[in-house]
């Protein structure tokens, strides 16, 4: 019902579609009651004729659409909420639609997405080169990538962070408070580009602090019997700090370090990437390492309003926002060896 | 470029839209350079003919638009995200806006809805009865309201929660932990119906066990300034309780607490509106008074998809779903008086 149709009006006053035309043009031969019949059912439906509707269409088409894939996760809502209030200043309206972390899902909002009146889109999308996304291509929609990348899909243009530079200054932080050896917590199964890209840049990084043996990586589900498994490994290598690089991940180990008793800061160090106000409103205050999500949505808000004033819809153009540590109680000096119950 | 119309083929190929449309159809007579001219830039631009592209509107027709005030709000986040999952499960793709707790941009957001093509909305209104809240009336889109309901406009279902069975179980416990003075903070200046409920209700009920002398109401526009201030007269008072009846507003609180060295549990305890995890995170975990928002998006869903599938678009129902209070470590007894320090 949301749209009434020419169809509609006929199928419900019971005359054919080319009669409802007609008497709404003011052609034809009809009888005083098919005519009063038709009207009054177009006042019942609320149909709009054709041309109004869609004079009313375009004067509302400026319209971008967001796609993301969590917004119980505050970084993305964060990250989505400064986005839709600078396209708003600019004259856009925003409608958001989230992809679970699944790719079926986000496909199926593409694919609405494509039926529907958009100017352009901002996806974050899920890693993989899916059919959804290759029919934005083709359909030469404006579309910018936000937070994450997809390889092999390179005419897209990307706003992501570098982790890199948040994260050598947070193990240099970690070094110069006497840490020698320390543990990163991987979330591979959500098959993210930027997610994959930490662990990668932490692999990478590490040794050149804490040597091969002094740098231990694990991965998680997220799920409880998956963390409380890691924080075993954690505590078996003797690591004194540990960065998450899946903030959410943080939060649930959080609950299973208080439960263990042991102490945030003294006990163990604490650091996971992205900016969210529960880590500054916790007791200790969690590090961060921060991707800047303000400026990152906001260079691609840019991106694709210059995309949609000049009719451009693929421009394979990327951009890289560093990554910056912010130091806080969650860090503190590394505790005696085997002291850290 | 979001949607290519035939008239942008025409223009870009530097012909009229009827030579586009007689060549699409296999009619007229055209040279072979301008067909080729003519279908070059039909497949560049990724025109799709009118008729196909209406066949894709229909098939994709599937749609809920979903307006929430914030999403940084956890409160709200958790509420889309169930609605949302329910919708997914019985075939409906979601789009969701925010209103940024702005009657403006709520009005906005449904003048677009207008022109895009939806099976209905749910809405967690702003207080007032909008122009566009009345457009949505008058165009028969079916629409519920949930969590929120605007005065004046009854003909719109709603489903909300009952703030009174909560907070009576909250002051309950109180007044059995030997508290005897209390403070609620309100936060009138959003104009919502529910937070006005809240408000009224604590008015009402409060007397009933602290007297009118151990009962004091302050309200809050959320900012530090005026939130430093109601804290103040907050000790003044001599209250050992304090109920807050927007979450976040008693996240700032927590660390104005913080950093004045009251503890809370000990010296002040404290219960907030709102199911959210950030407060059973934190040490001490907070009590609540939860509007069990999965129940309440749930009955709201229900509600919506009756009435796209019967047809409907106004039924005037109203649910009420009771809140109820969940106690956790920040009620503690009431200190001795005046030792709160």
């Amino acid at each position: 019902m949301g749209f009434v149709t020419i169809r509609d009006v006929a199928q419900k006053a019971g005359v054919s579609i080319a009669t409802v035309s007609q008497i709404l043009h003011g052609k034809g031969r009809f009888s005083k009651k098919t005519k009063k019949l038709v009207m009054n059912t177009v006042d019942a439906l609320g149909y709009i004729p054709d041309s109004r509707a869609q004079a009313i269409r375009m004067s509302d088409s400026k319209m971008v659409g967001l796609l993301v894939p969590d917004l119980r996760n505050r970084y993305f809502a964060d990250l989505v909420s400064s986005m839709e209030n600078i396209l708003y200043e600019e004259g856009f309206n925003t409608l958001i639609g989230t992809s679970a972390e699944n790719v079926e899902r986000q496909d199926s909002f593409i694919t609405n997405i494509l039926g529907q009146r958009f100017d352009g889109l901002i996806i974050i999308p899920q890693g993989v080169e899916s059919a959804g996304l290759k029919a934005l291509v083709k359909r030469n929609i404006p579309t910018v990538f936000v937070d994450r990348r997809v390889p092999g899909m390179d005419t897209i243009p990307y706003v992501v962070s570098d982790p890199r530079p948040g994260l050598v200054e947070a193990m240099r932080a970690l070094y110069a408070d006497g840490h020698r050896k320390i543990a990163y917590l991987a979330h591979p199964s959500l098959k993210s580009f930027s997610l994959n890209e930490r662990a990668e840049a932490f692999k990478k990084l590490s040794p050149q602090f804490f040597g091969k043996s002094g740098s231990l990586i694990l991965s998680s589900d997220g799920k409880s019997g998956s963390l409380e498994m890691g924080l075993n490994r954690i505590e078996e290598f003797g690591a004194t700090a540990l960065i998450f690089g899946y903030s959410p991940d943080a939060i649930s180990c959080l609950g299973i370090f208080h439960d263990r008793g042991i102490k945030i800061g003294p006990c163990m160090s604490l650091i996971s990437f992205d900016d969210i106000d529960v880590f500054n409103l916790m007791t200790p205050k969690i590090s961060i390492i921060s991707q800047q999500a303000e400026k990152m949505g906001r260079r691609g808000v840019e991106m694709l309003l210059e995309m949609i004033r000049n009719g451009v819809s693929g421009l394979g153009a990327m951009m890289s926002i560093p990554t910056i540590f912010i130091h806080r109680e969650s860090v503190g000096p590394a505790p005696a060896s085997g002291s850290h119950h």
